[in-house]
Parts: C-alpha cells; sequence; structure tokens
C-alpha cells in the first residue's frame, strides 16, 4: 500500500513523471492535476485520474528508474551502461568491503551497494559536503543507505580503514592517489576507474605499473539503441559516443 | 581460511587457474605441480610454491571471474556486459520476484540471484534438465542457489505463480510465450529478451505491441578493449561485435 | 586566378563560408561585409579583407567540401563515409559503365563520377525531375557532369543500355528493380543498396538470392571523431549512430 | 578479350582466385587444373572448366579486389574503408599534386591515383628501396603508375617539389617531418595522417597546433559486416575493432 514519502511513477499513455507522494498536496501535468491524496492507499499497479479525466498508472519505480530519474544530481551521473559493468567486474557480492571516491551524486554507488547488499559495505570518501549530503539522500531513496559509511575528505588524506576487497576511483587526477590505495587493498582485490580522456588512461597505466598492479585492462562500453519499430527496425540516427574510460587492475 | 571445496584463484606471474581444492589431490601446471594441501589453512592472498619453487597468489575468485571462468558451460552464456545491464535494467533490488526461461549455463542468472540478494527469488522455468541440474550447481559455486526456484518445463505449459516484478526470456522463440508470460506479470513490470538476429526482433516488437505492452527498447551493448601499454595506447586488433540485441518492455 | 562563377571557399579564424563569386556583388558576415571584386583576380590562397578589417583566405573548395557544403540539397544525401566507400567496393575506375538510380542531391553521383574521370560513363534513372535538373547542376559545380548520361524516369521501365559494369540503387523499395537491372548488367558486375531499415535489407537480400547473385555482402560505416586537443584526446560525446545499411552482391 | 599478362578473377561456386595469365602455363585448384591458354583470346564474363569439369568465371577484378587481393604485400595495408575516406577528406581530384610518404604496399597510393586520374600527380617519398620498387609494380597492375613520380628518400631530406594541393603521411614518426611538409604546401592544403596509438595522435595534434594549422579533425572508421542471411540478419560474431586513427587539418 502506497504511503506519504514513497517515490511514485506516475505512467501515462505518453509521459511518465517520478514524484514523492505529499499528504494534501497535488502534482500538475498538461494532462491535468493528479492529488496525492488519491493516491495514498492505493497499490502499485492501480491508476489514478487527473481532474480532466486522464488515467496514470502508479507504479512503483525500479531501481534503474530511480538512478535516472529519480535522484538528484549535482553532477555528471555514471551511466547505467558503464555503472551496471563496473559493479560486476569489480565482483561485488555481499560480504564485500569496498572503497569508493568521489561520491558525485550516488548514481554508481546505489549500483554497487545493491550488489553488495545484505552484508557488504561501501567506504565513501569525498571532499565536497554538499556532493556527499546530496547522495545519501539519493542512497534513501534507494533504500540502500545501510551499506554507505561516509567519509568527508580525498584520498590525499590517511584511509582509517584497510583489507578493502575492491575499489573505485572517480576523480579527476586519480594517479596522485592510486598508491595511498594500494596500501589499504587486500591482495588480488580489483581497483577500477573511470576517466574521461586518453591523456589521463596513459597516467593511470603508468602508475599502476609502477606500483605493480596486475591484469591491467582499457575498455570502454557502447550503447546503441533502435526504433523499436516491426516494419522500419532500425538503429537511432545518433547515439552517445563517450562516456569514459573504464580501467581495472588487481592489487599485485 | 581456506577448506577443502572452495574454489581459488591461483595466479602466477602470467596464468591464472581457478581450481576447487580438493584434500592429498594436486594440481599440475607447466610452471610445476601444486598440493591442494599446501593452500588448505593458508588465507587468500597468500602465496603457494610449485614443486618448480614458482610463486603463486591464492585469490579469492569475484564473481565477475567465478561467471567468465569458474562455472560449467553446456550452452553459450550470456556475457558480462549484457549480463550485467539486463539486471539493472530488469531494476532488480531485494525482495523482487522473477521470471526466468530459459536458464542456459545459468550466467545470466547469477548476476540476477546477486542482485536480488538477499530477499528476491527467480523462479526458473527450464525444459532441459541437465542444464538446470549445471545451472543450479554452478549457483551453488557462487553461493547464490537460495535465490532461485527450478522449474522443469518451458513456458509453453502453465505458469503457477503469479505477480511477477520482472521477467527474462533467452529462447529461440520467445514470441511463442509473450501472452502467457504476461498473464502473471504485474502491471507495469518490466520484460526483456535476449536474441542474435534482426528477424526474431521484428517478431518480438510484433508481439509485444499486439500486447500493448509500453516503452519498448531494443538495445545492444559493444565492449571495446585497448591494449594497456602507456606508451602505445590503442584499442585491440579485433573485438566481438555481436553477441544480441536487448529487448525490454513495460507490462501494460 | 579567381574569376566570376568560381566557388571560394572564404576562410576565417573560427568560420567557413562556400561562396560563388559574382561581379559588383558582396558577401556580408557577422565579421563585416566582402566584395567580391576585391577577390576576382586573385589567387587561390591568398587573403581579402571585410569592410572591418577582418582576414579570410580564399580558398579554393576541395571536392569534399563541394559535397558537404557546396552543392544544393533537395534530400538527404549519402554521407562521404558511406559515398567513398561505396565507390571503391563499386571497383569504379575509368572507362567503366555504371548504373545509378536515384540521383538524389548527386553527393554520391559526385564522388563515382570523380574516380570514373575521364573515360568512364554514369547513367542516371531519376524520376523526379527537379532532383535530376539540381544534381546536374552540382556535378557542373564539381566539373563532372561530362561523366553522367541522365534518364528522367525510374527502374521500372526498361532500360536501354546494356553491358553495366557496375550498379548502384537508392531507391525506396530496391527489390522490385533488380530483376530488370540485372538484365543489363555484365557477368561479374557488383550491384550496391543503401537502406536505412534492416526490413529492406532482408527483402533485397532475398531477392538476390532469388536471382542467383553472389557474393552477397551487408556492411555499415561508423564514423567516430575526437576532440582534437592533445591535453585532453577523447571522443565527441555523440555521433552519428546510423546512415544505412551497405549491400553489395555480384551478377552471377 | 583476355591476353597474356592480364589478371583475372576466377571465380567458382565457393572459390575465388586472382592470377596473373602466363601462355603454356597452369593453376591448380583442389576443383582441379585450370590451363591458362583456354583463358587467353576469351572474353571477361566467359567460364573455363578444370581438368575435373568443374566450372569457374572469368571475370575482370575490380580495382577493390585488386587491393586485398591482387596486389603483393611487404606491409601491413591500409584497408579500403580507410583508403577510400582519406581520399575524399583530401578532396582528390584530377589535376592536384599530392604528396605522400611512404608508400607501404601501395594500396592508398592506387586508390588516390584513381582519383586523381586523368592529371593528377602523387610524389611519393619513400627511403625503403623494397617498398618503393613493389608498390611501383602494384601500381602498374592497377594501371595507375602514370599518376606516381617516386623518390627514394624520406621527408628529413629537403623536398625538391612545392605547391603541393594536399598531403598524406603514413610514417612512424609523423611530427618530425611537419614543418618540412608544411613548407611545401599551398595555404588551405589538407594535411592527413594515420597512426594506430593515441600517444601519436597527440604528439601530431602539438605539432599541429604549433604550426598554426587549422580544421584539425581527429576521426576513425569502423566498418561492421553482417551475415548476409534474409531469414536470421545478424552482424558478424567478430570485427576488426581498430586499424588507425585518421587525423586531417588544413595549412593556415
Amino acid at each position: 500500500m502506497i504511503k506519504e514519502g514513497d517515490t511514485v511513477h506516475l505512467k501515462g499513455k505518453k509521459d511518465s513523471f517520478f514524484v514523492i507522494v505529499e499528504k494534501d498536496k497535488e502534482f500538475s501535468t498538461h494532462k491535468g492535476t493528479i492529488k496525492f491524496n488519491d493516491i495514498i492507499g492505493k497499490n502499485f499497479g492501480d491508476t489514478v485520474l487527473t481532474h480532466k479525466g486522464e488515467e496514470f498508472f502508479i507504479l512503483k519505480p525500479t531501481l534503474y528508474e530511480l538512478i535516472l530519474y529519480g535522484i538528484k544530481r549535482y553532477t555528471q551521473i555514471i551511466y547505467p551502461k558503464d555503472s551496471a559493468y563496473i559493479t560486476l567486474k569489480l565482483g561485488l557480492t555481499s560480504g564485500m568491503k569496498v572503497l569508493e571516491s568521489g561520491i558525485g551524486s550516488g548514481a554508481l554507488t546505489i549500483v554497487m551497494a545493491n550488489a553488495l547488499n545484505p552484508d557488504g559495505k561501501i567506504y565513501v570518501y569525498e571532499k565536497e559536503e554538499k556532493f556527499l549530503k546530496n547522495a545519501l539522500n539519493n542512497l534513501k531513496l534507494a533504500k540502500l543507505d545501510h551499506i554507505v559509511i561516509p567519509h568527508l575528505h580525498d584520498l590525499s588524506q590517511p584511509i582509517q580503514e584497510k583489507d578493502f576487497d575492491a575499489a573505485f576511483i572517480d576523480v579527476r587526477e586519480p594517479w596522485l592517489y592510486i598508491e595511498n590505495v594500494k596500501s589499504v587493498l587486500k591482495k588480488g582485490a580489483v581497483i577500477g576507474f573511470l576517466v574521461p580522456t586518453t591523456n589521463q588512461v596513459i597516467e593511470i597505466l603508468k602508475e599502476l605499473k609502477r606500483l605493480n598492479f596486475l591484469d591491467l585492462e582499457v575498455e570502454e562500453i557502447l550503447l546503441r539503441s533502435y526504433k523499436p519499430v516491426p516494419d522500419r527496425l532500425r538503429p537511432d540516427d545518433r547515439m552517445v559516443a563517450h562516456t569514459g574510460y573504464l580501467i581495472f587492475a588487481k592489487n599485485g
């Protein structure tokens, strides 16, 4: 049963809205206004009418939708095509202890936390207080905040925790911090990076080699979408051509 | 502490082996023989020597490595680039109830089960007994078999369960079963498919439209890898150009 | 020496304009006005000043630039990435006799004519008079109109010429005309097609097989561009993801 | 009529051979032996039988086939997907004067020469005598040797010619020679490069910027092929993922 504070996906014939239900308030669309009180107490899968009589499904947002449409963004997020792959390449599963820096808007953190549920932990190192606060709110929205242990500083500071099973670094000059991170990684732990430029890839590879990391990999993920028309099946005209290079290595 | 029956990743300077530890037995490499009794009782991250004195790390295989190297395959598996993305597109998270058919070698099932841990369930429909048995063994290896409820029949049979939150269909002619699956899906539930040919995509799209599914999407994921050499950074000469088309829709 | 009627490329520090020189007229830019009389009599590579004193190079447009910026378009043109490859796949060289239908805006025709220069011929079949007229003007601009022999009808009509060395078909339902075209192709001649949808590819392949064409090929060309910044080398954020599928076969 | 010395494409049901016809000699296939005297005097498009009665078409090789299968290779060739695009980006057309270094096996030179036919010229600078000799033989095979003016030295030597309309550089460290080449280029002339690594791209971009070249572009061309089966249309499993980065700029 839907209650105040729940995030709902209102899905009409052509439109989708992701909103938080607030008692005695309403939500306006160009198809008319929806009263939240008409939603509270219903079940996911039920419908609600606007004051103009337009029908909307009340759906439970998936984790995917929360990340793309439900979270508040202060930064460019890591896209699902990348965050899903990163999480699997790091091999995240319940019980693992993971280091992440920085947190951005928490889009990757949510996907990683979901894989670590119920008994894994992400130790986040983020120097921007407003990013950290916002990301933690986003994790709450996804009901995965219990997985995260936040720290308000970057990786140039000593890291108090140790014996990490994996690490993911998404900062501008990651090569500056690899030696520090290595000192708290278990042997064989996977470290990952995402950077937009080839120059950054080159710097990271140099430092990983200097520090005897093993199994270096550089990859990129491309997502191509098609017009879903059975009589005229063809790729979309344009696509995202680049989000970033992914780099992985094992602590040797 | 490592004990009999554990899967270990033996990592030398150039070679990697994924083996199950068996008491009083040994394992041969071209760098010499390793006695499993020398491994039992050690911790992950420790090293072991071959009879020729060659050193190997004893590492805990990640979920990613289990899928690619540790599981026994009877079929072409769904690759990590695809299985990670599918799992996120379906929005899988603890508490959800998911339908999957068929199970293949369980590579996708493992990734989905990990996202559903601890309180989700995958109801698997697979008509080949040897596939089902092997896949369940693979899930045990990944310690995720508690998430799976197996059924030894395909989707042409009535489905006893209902109110599924998501479904993934990987069979040769998926369009034959969509109507049956729809009858047990919740409103708004995401259904996904993977097929290799454009002809299959066209048939699936036709049937999804006929049955009033919403938000149809056709996508493909391409993974491009680079030679990890800082002085000569460049893509690999060749790549996998196609595994399959991914199709997603919402039950309308 | 530049004279009236020449197409020139006016290249400033940031802007490029492709214009035809007309006596006693002028051309306005947001950097000021350029008198064409100041250009007539100069040589390519010289500069000209706007009335505000801004300097522009007077360059001879390359064939590539003529196609992308100089020709008048009534239709979506075939992009250089595709037209260059098509021309080479057809194996076009001086002395060959080529069939093309339709002509569109002549962008592909120009590239093919250039490869056929000086002694090849393109027999064009185009039913839209305004397309044909415009394309012939564009070929004149490229000084390649002597290669083209135009016909104002489509391929449903009998083709008077015969013994073609190659053919390229760019119409909506090419499969309707393949049998007619085959009757005028030499043995071993290459036929090519460009179509946007997989459904069209499937229809063409069926007909080519029915008519015993050999060496069927389906290909697509993707062009990915990078930001040309040495300190931050990376792909552009977005790219054209699809122009069309290319199909080639040999007359068997 | 086919005569001694002609290159022919012998095309059977499943096999293709590109051979030079030699009087009184024969050619063996696993489908039987073909006597060249049975080919001399016939026309392209005719057939010939092996001593086992297997039929082969006698086809005239296209320029495309000559490049891929007919020329003798001492080096990795520039692939048609790249050479076709380079030729169009340089804007090559009859009357232009082009600089090329090195020549490799002449695969690109053939495509460029074809676009420059009849009144263009390519001044080739190549320091390896055996490469130059072999490439010139390949150009003869394509009947395009009249377009090429060879020089047996590299670009570190003074270049006697000047006023080039375009240049293409395919050597290991192209940045060493850009200043020398610039001194013989017309204003506005396009210069192009092909290099395999991002490090080389970065060095070239730095030097082009230092020398005030304009309109810098970095691109790559990807060719994806499909299985040409109408009932099961799908991309091939694997593809060439990288040949090289293309760089273009204009002399400013």
